[in-house]
């Protein structure tokens, strides 16, 4: 089975000013191949720790990907390092050379020596030309010294590097792979890591071997990762769905969804389905809701329209919420949740409405409704409904924004039966 | 100078599961006792992985900090695997036995013999009681086999472990560093990267020792960080500010901010101080912008209002736009555009406001208006003026959608002169 590691080169990962989100694209593309990361690694951009990186790393993994340090300015040091370790020497690449070219002229500018560089390669290696930008990457057998293990050098830009994996290492060494791996995500809210925990004990304990379970704990509550490695498709899928069956029957009350959806796709897969619209009207979540909403593609056949009413006035004058609910029961209310829920669903037309008012923070907390308070109501056309609660949450204005409107969709995941 | 390592243990970020965000916490709090980190390592759970892991970092680094592996479930063995490598037993701890007695008892639930596990600590460590959940923390000296290195366990949780960094890991090793460490972002919009990097060439090239600068490439332009190490506050002070200055006077026109502030910080932040109300008007944003403002503590100081109007229906209903422009121009046009923000500003009573329609994407795209189109427009009160520009991106829907959302926020910014 091959195996493989990352390594992220970058100052900037180092001194915490960026988050290694390539890491995870990188390994979930190799999962989809059958080919399991053993380790992630970020070093500096000094060119001994890289080339000591570079070397341990490939002297364990087959493949070893690499990004970062490809660029044109002063601190894009990467191809200096796997000269000096591989012995090797530099050439310009032709077809690098003409997409730099071309790139140029569309932008009306010339080729700096800086940008000339973007187009020399490792002699020897097979390119890959960036279709996203400039830097070439490169895909490097290394040779005796280190067993014909794999170097792949990429770009440290999300996009250059995710169309490099797509259009030439995925292809490249899906040909070699001869494992098969298949990750099935439970994901469930309501219910935390360790309750869960034991209502699954059984099935964790018995699990059987090539099959692991992972905890992915969240802002509302838990996810599961059923993974299962093997030699054949068919195996693998049996197994893998076998745990994954086993857990609905336990826990199934729980779980919103099994494979790689989030929860608004899974409730707009649902509003579709039945034929319903949703509006919301939002405060405390500022447009969250209605953005996490819209972010679904096709999401325009079952959203119908937000009302962000961040202002009392906005409340009274978009929603129709009176001026004296808010005077008497403050903005912060279910009084004035189920109002601004239902001027959502009559102004828009929707069939159902969720609404959100409640308090962020860090400031505008009180003994009564402290920073964390959230009211939550949700309107229904059919029935006529309007219901409310009012939660307490505890993080900073960020999280709490975030659970604000997980809550607001699990209200309307919940006002909408399966069936 | 004291040198830190981070190892982050989770298969769930092995197989990219989940996005590392706990490294660059950790990196970032560290640079702000002068302490940098060398290496950030992602490993399994396995013991060997990590036994090998956490003696290499060991070897080389005075502190390393460890996080992931000290949940209740099976998949939970970093304890165990320290307690191998240093050679020391476990101990239950009174302390974090208590804490984890009251969170029980507030829940209304038995402390299971997995949740026991939770107060257990390696002998002769100094012990973190947990604030935000279950599992202890640890500094634990290494003793002679790891000069006195040491290791700090903490768990995955990110507010678990931000919470034991900031009450006891950040001033624990604040009391032994020597160094300083500045780092300075400059942020700008509107430049690429290497049109900077030509712009700043002669800065960059006579850097003083010490400082380094880094380029971050962002959505909708690059940031620059500036980065210097010293052993005094004052020189550290005086090295970093002159070079934020001397790229200030060549490439200011492209600063939005020099520090630690996002861009929808800095707009609230002139409107403010200009006592201006802002308003939004969204159709393929579907709330980002309106969300992304109300990120910034105090928002409702400036923003009163947001409109989400995805469907043709809510662009009339709640904006006024009339049935026969949308017909005429078609949803996705600067007319349409213009007439969003001008009902946005009219009904909202804002001082300005923005609007948002294009083709986030995958669908939806002609050949004429293709996916990643923009129509903006703004409307100002004061002037009486409407503007309007029609934009292109590249990039996927999520992408697109992000990059729609900075033009808007761009577009404001540029309406408001600094003075």
């Amino acid at each position: 089975m091959l195996r493989a590691e990352i390594v992220s080169v970058g100052d900037e990962l180092l001194k915490g000013l960026r988050i290694n989100t390539n890491a995870a694209f990188m390994a979930s593309a190799l999962a989809g191949i059958g080919i399991p990361v053993d380790r992630i690694v970020t070093c500096s951009d000094i060119d001994a720790d890289m080339a000591a990186v570079f070397s341990e790393s490939l002297q364990r993994a087959d493949i070893v990907l690499v990004t970062g340090g490809l660029g044109p300015t002063g601190d894009d040091r990467t191809l200096s390092s796997v000269q000096r370790l591989l012995g090797r020497g530099l050439e310009l690449n032709r077809e690098s050379y003409l997409n730099l070219e071309e790139r140029m002229t569309r932008l009306g500018r010339e080729i700096s020596p800086a940008l000339h560089g973007q187009a020399m390669v490792i002699e020897g290696s097979r390119v890959m030309v960036n279709t996203k930008g400039t830097a070439a990457g490169m895909i490097i057998d290394c040779g005796e010294p280190f067993r014909n293990h794999h170097l792949v050098l990429m770009p440290g830009v999300p996009s250059e590097m995710k169309a490099m994996m797509e259009l030439d290492v995925i292809p490249f060494f899906a040909r070699h792979s001869t494992s098969f791996i298949q990750h099935t995500p439970v994901k469930t809210f309501g219910i935390g890591e360790s309750t869960l925990s034991e209502m699954i004990a059984e099935i964790e304990g018995t699990l059987p071997d090539g099959t692991t379970l992972a905890y992915l704990p969240h802002a509302a509550g838990v996810n599961l990762t059923i993974s299962t490695i093997g030699s054949t498709d068919e195996e693998v899928e049996r197994q893998n769905s076998a745990v994954v069956e086993a857990i609905l029957q336990r826990a199934g009350q729980f779980v919103y969804a099994t494979g790689e959806t989030t929860l608004e796709a899974a409730l707009g897969e649902r509003l579709g389905r039945r034929g319903l619209k949703v509006a919301v009207a939002e405060s405390c979540t500022g447009g969250l809701v209605a953005s996490r909403l819209t972010d679904v593609p096709g999401a325009s056949a079952w959203f119908l329209q937000g009302f962000v009413v961040y202002s009392n006035q906005a409340k009274e004058r978009a929603l129709g919420v009176p001026g004296a609910l808010i005077e008497r029961w403050g903005a912060v209310s279910e009084e004035v949740a189920r109002a601004m829920a239902s001027g959502a669903l009559e102004r828009s037309g929707a069939d159902l409405a969720v609404a959100t008012t409640g308090i962020a923070g860090p400031s505008g907390g009180t003994a009564e409704k402290p920073v964390g308070t959230l009211c939550l109501a949700i309107a229904e056309k059919n029935s006529g409904e309007v219901r409310s609660k009012m939660l307490r949450m505890h993080g900073d204005r960020e999280l709490n924004k975030l659970r604000f409107s997980e809550a607001a969709l699990r209200e309307l995941w919940e006002a909408l039966p399966s069936r």
